[in-house]
């Protein structure tokens, strides 16, 4: 395309992904025109203080919403989409471009949110052209472990700009086409001013295995199984979920599925035609007792041992219809995230103890990823032959791997950028470079009604969780200021109940010691302490003495 | 050796290390004799709240402490040593029989618990044998990742047993010898009744890393440093850090320690003759200056990212006296402990934002497990032909892949025993089987003390860490039961700063209802409520409608 004359710079602000896998969202700004690729959120590992995850802060949004043209989602994944809620309902409402499969999943998360109404969702074909009035987006099908996933080229007044979104070099993609190298190729071919790439796999030296190589595995299993098959995946695989129906039917079995994702997203699988053959091999959960176990495979969610799913309640034993025993088979089809290494461990040993055989990625092949590894994102860099570089969706050692590929495939040292969440990245044809940073704050969410808390909340959970917390109630006359009762110490948390009675017993005759010096500075005529705060201090000093450390300490004075 | 005569069976009860990997600790009793091999703890993931480490139950131990007859050590590591001070301090007093280097390590612990009067440490030589009325243990010297690791055979009345204690095979372990098979195999001659044998490697296929291949790795990293080199290590690994040493002599380099536990057993390790060279290479971290900064080698503790670890300190920005520039390396010669990921992950990144490359891993061959593979593990097998087979060392998952493997090499189904920790397993010249569970009630250690809470303190933690915490005041009159003062309501943690105060304001409303509603029945001459637990209940509800969660809900009445 001829290059329109550029009067300005044009923006780019991650606002997260760069830095951490998760919470995948980029500004683009140019002059009077905004828009957001990618609105997704990151789990969060604060979970023992109740926050389930974390969304961008999108307050440089708000501030310029009259700008904002749309959203351009790349894929389904949560990490991708799972914030547009909270966008949406803080009052930037814009068009959301998304593929045909992630469509229908922002839908459905849009049902639960009660935002049908008010959403505009514009599914895109792949190779479509999107005209806003200085962004031209084409979209470009890649292979990821999502269907429909698409790669980004923007035609900007400043240049041409790719973003892949998450992908992987298929060229036997279970569902679908293998990627569109063409497309980026003739961009290479025209001239890409930047290029924004994913960096998960660069510490991965061996291409990135086929989907179609878990059919063969699979099969053999299926084949062999001697009792039920349970399959555990990302209810998001639709490609692997596929596969397990196909082979289902090839092989006379029947299929069930357990979680209620799972449920949903065979259903849209189904209806947008990429899992084929679902009415003639499935059951429901009830109906597995009528058939022989060998013929029984199970599709489950909880491939992470997220509490209360499907395949933990049976490791757990705790599961209404569906209790492994000896012969069964757990295929575990999916990566442990890291994070969750513990509590996946955990649910494996437990699936062992219900008697089951447990296959996963350590000790069989049952899974292949869904990120380029070094090869891949070589060969993307030497196709599109960027004139900048950014490595985007990783953490910031793999953003520093995968700026030394780029550099190592000529990418000039200076036009390499290493960017991470909150910069402001300045972009003209002649240059590329972080002009400014923005503090992060990430919004943490809490709870099925969708609470923020805030850091102070956080760090307050974090410190009666780890110490518990001692409340001291004082009751005073307000006329005379006398103390008229208490005090009484009350605690929760704090220390073993055989140690607790004495302690507390203790630190009552503590404050008792600081009310005596009050009521000495009282009747002397002048109280020059601060007997609330004298009280926290000499009890965090006691209990410290006595426990090793300094619990949360309350003292609460009533006036009457 | 000629078997005495059994007149009873030999019991055999694993408190720790079977169905987990840590805490290793097992009773062995037979007659009027008991003794214990290794007493270990377990580092803790419940650290949020303030959970250090776990220590196994001793109950059974201090209910037959007059049979107890001594400690047995198979080497120095913490989850096979640490909980030793706590047997001691509770009454359970015995001499303790270690290897040298575990000797000394166990004695640095006992300095800091003021225990090094009581105890009574027995060091002891490889090929050893230790008389008691019933049990004849003979050492055997195996590897491992640290020196002077022993396997236990023990001669007993019903049979001779092997425990392997954690070891690997390997030809040239940097200090020391290789292990010796040897002893294994005329055991293996003379017949054993039973083998217990480390799981932990079980899911690996290849033969296991010689320690000596470090000193390739380093050699290479250490001649081609630009700048610092910092190697992080688990401070116990005396030969990983002899090598060091050495390398640093050959390549005229200079070695600075960072971290207590690293000065500690540098000593000990120089002390014993296992670290050599150390006066001609050692300086101290103030005269790392005085150095061109490529002839610097920091040995480092932190190498899972520990709090306030010299690394960890390093990589944020916030060590005293050393800080990391563009040219420097670390490498990260240790695994990635489970559950450790994401701190080390989270250290990793900043290592690389404060401009050091990062070697580790996953991306470079720079650590060898000391754990024994399948082909190692099914050697030992061969050579012991035990007649019966217990797996130990190692979760649950584990021990089901070695208890398969032993069926492989021979050992009769019926007679390999997947026992977990409380099992009472009861050995006879003909039979091998759990015959009774004691519930397992490990003990959760905190804080510098030293201080046991218990599983309900625990509990009351990860309800107000999740949640947050609301106290509800009342001041009644104690004669005349109205209530003359509050409700005052005060939260911790409970929701963002915007909401609470409407919230709190609110919930004082839902309080004064349940209260006009008691004064009601109050006046009417009898009260039906429980005031406090009426209060409880109407405010978690409320929270509950509002928040979508339940805080704890603390109501406190003080009766003036």
């Amino acid at each position: 395309m001829t290059k329109a004359a550029a009067t300005e710079s044009l923006k780019i602000i991650p606002l997260g992904g760069l830095g951490e896998i998760g919470m995948n969202c980029m500004i683009l700004e140019y002059a009077d025109e905004m828009i957001v690729v990618d609105c997704g959120l990151i789990f969060s590992d604060l979970d023992h203080f109740g926050v389930e995850f974390g969304i961008p802060d999108f307050t440089y949004l708000r501030e310029r919403k009259e700008k904002l043209r749309g959203y351009f989602i790349t894929h389904g994944h949560e990490d991708h989409v799972g914030a547009l809620p909270f966008a949406l309902k803080s009052g930037l409402h814009a068009p959301i471009y998304a593929s045909n499969f992630a469509s229908l999943l922002i839908q459905e998360r849009f049902k639960e949110y009660g935002l049908t109404e008010t959403a505009e969702l514009r599914p895109f074909r792949m190779g479509q052209k999107i005209e806003l009035k200085h962004f031209k987006i084409t979209t470009v099908s890649v292979n990821h472990s999502i269907v429909d996933s698409a790669a980004l080229i923007i035609d900007t007044p400043v240049g041409k700009i790719i973003h892949t979104g998450d992908f992987k070099m298929d060229p036997t993609p279970f569902v679908g086409e293998e990627i569109d190298l063409k497309a980026f190729g003739r961009s290479g071919e025209e001239g890409v001013l930047l290029l924004m790439s994913d960096s998960t796999n660069v510490e991965r030296h061996e291409h990135s295995m086929s989907e179609s190589i878990i059919y063969q595995a699979f099969e053999r299993l299926f084949a062999a199984a001697e009792g039920m098959t349970v399959v555990s995946m990302f209810a998001s695989n639709v490609a692997r979920m596929a596969q397990v129906f196909e082979l289902a039917g090839k092989l006379g079995k029947k299929v069930a599925l357990a979680g209620r994702t799972m449920e949903q997203n065979t259903r849209l699988g189904a209806q947008v035609g990429y899992v084929k053959g679902v009415e003639d091999v499935l059951i429901s959960l009830d109906q597995v007792g009528n058939y022989p176990r060998d013929r029984i495979i199970v599709l489950s969610t909880g491939s992470q041992g997220e509490y209360r799913s499907a395949l933990l309640r049976m490791a757990n034993g705790e599961h209404g219809q569906l209790k492994l025993q000896q012969g069964d088979l757990v295929v575990m089809s999916s990566k442990f995230i890291p994070g969750n290494e513990k509590a996946i461990g955990r649910m494996i040993n437990n699936l062992f103890k219900q008697g089951a055989e447990v296959l996963y990625e350590a000790v069989h092949d049952i899974h292949v990823s869904g990120h380029a590894t070094r090869p891949e994102l070589k060969k993307m860099l030497e196709l599109v032959k960027p004139r900048f570089f950014i490595p985007i969706h990783g953490e910031y050692r793999h953003l520093v791997h995968h700026a030394a590929l780029g550099r190592e495939t000529g990418v000039p040292d200076a036009n390499v950028v290493l960017a991470v969440n909150g910069d402001v990245i300045e972009l003209t044809p002649e240059s590329c470079a972080i002009t400014e940073h923005m503090e992060e704050s990430r919004i943490l969410i809490e709870g099925r009604e969708g609470n923020d808390i805030s850091k102070l909340v956080l760090k307050e959970r974090r410190q009666i969780g780890e110490t518990g917390i001692v409340f001291a109630l004082l009751v005073r006359n307000a006329e005379t200021r006398r103390i008229i009762s208490g005090p009484e110490i009350i605690s929760k948390g704090l220390a073993a109940e055989g140690t607790e009675g004495f302690l507390i017993e203790e630190a009552r005759d503590v404050a008792r010691r600081v009310i005596i010096r009050y009521e000495d500075e009282l009747r002397g005529g002048a109280v020059h302490m601060d007997l609330q705060e004298e009280i926290r201090v000499e009890l965090r000093r006691f209990f410290n003495a006595n426990l090793g450390k300094k619990p949360v300490v309350l003292p609460v004075i009533l006036d009457l």
